[in-house]
């Protein structure tokens, strides 16, 4: 086994990868979430079903890796305030939301979610793991530079972020630009600092 | 007309509606949002299909206002604060979120949004003009109270609101508790505090 991954497997490995997810976003264009099958991915991928399985667990989640984020999210680079780095990812996030593919896939994704638990618990330890992971590194970061006392609690941040893009992107369905971008992020930032903040809370009126 | 509204036309009008959406509630329940039809209903109601249409425009717009609210809804009562008032509404948003008929029915809608920009429209037209008057509602309080300068942007608010709920609930379908609501308040409330409070500003470390 070691001796395969000397040999090159792991660009092997990602050489399929890429080509699955590069054919699924291609039959996605053309065909449509409900036109998407996993041999026909396979077939244009030139690889085979079984292949597609071993990373994907599901056709919700296949589509979701090729149309929105891959569970493996890189942390923006560090801008130097908690302020920016929030702006950053805030910036990645409506743009992957808003591309045509993502569009087309977050609907059919949420009725799969509603379907099977089984896909549910996926997403979540694939996605959202690895989405929490990337603002765990942001919020560590403001705590390094002192702007934070401690760490707010992840997953709030992360449904504020995530929550208002996606509810602007798809189910408001409103133009979420750069002014809507900063505001968010002003009231997010004010009020992560203010929340692990008593010397700020102190100066707080009475809410 | 105005003497066939002065004899009860609004009572009789009620009824209907009432009717309507008891019956689109019993059919979402029987047989799924895909197996509605507006016929049905209307059977089921005692009604005509144009009556139904004279209240709702479409079967997305009708099932999402008897799943979730019928776009007049009432701002909770005042708890004295802010923080109070917001943490009143999230419960409300999370519970109407996690019936059972609202489950059913979010990501059908999303669907339908994506499908048509008229049904958008429509929907953004009655039930986001609907929660964003009642968000305005309590941030006038607050600046009443004094607690702010200013009343913030009603959009951002909706926004992180509303999304950070349905994110919790049907993106990430986790357990959106008593204790998320709690965290997710203490950061909005704080946020907006110190957002529009050029007095919390000036404590702010450099953001």
């Amino acid at each position: 086994m070691t001796r395969v991954r000397q040999g090159g497997g792991r660009p092997r490995e990602s050489r399929i990868d890429a080509a699955v997810l590069a054919a699924a976003r291609e039959l996605l264009a053309e065909v449509g979430y409900a036109g998407v099958t996993m041999d026909a991915t396979a077939a244009r991928a030139g690889t085979s079903k079984a292949a597609i399985y071993r990373r994907f667990r599901s056709k919700a989640e296949l589509m979701f890796a090729a149309a929105v984020h891959r569970g493996e999210v890189t942390p923006p680079p560090d801008t130097g305030s908690l302020r920016g780095d929030l702006l950053a990812l805030a910036r990645t996030i409506r743009d992957a939301m808003s591309s045509p593919a993502a569009r087309e896939v977050a609907p059919q994704v949420l009725t799969e979610i509603r379907r099977s638990p089984a896909v549910s618990d996926r997403l979540r330890e694939v996605f959202v793991t690895s989405e929490r992971s990337e603002i765990e590194t942001v919020l560590d970061r403001a705590v390094g530079r002192g702007e934070l006392m401690r760490r707010p609690d992840i997953a709030t941040v992360h449904r504020i972020l995530g929550g208002a893009l996606f509810f602007g992107v798809f189910v408001v369905d409103e133009d979420v630009g750069e002014r809507e971008l900063h505001q968010l992020v002003a009231v997010l930032s004010a009020g992560v600092v203010a929340e692990v903040s008593p010397h700020l809370r102190a100066h707080s009126p009475d809410i």
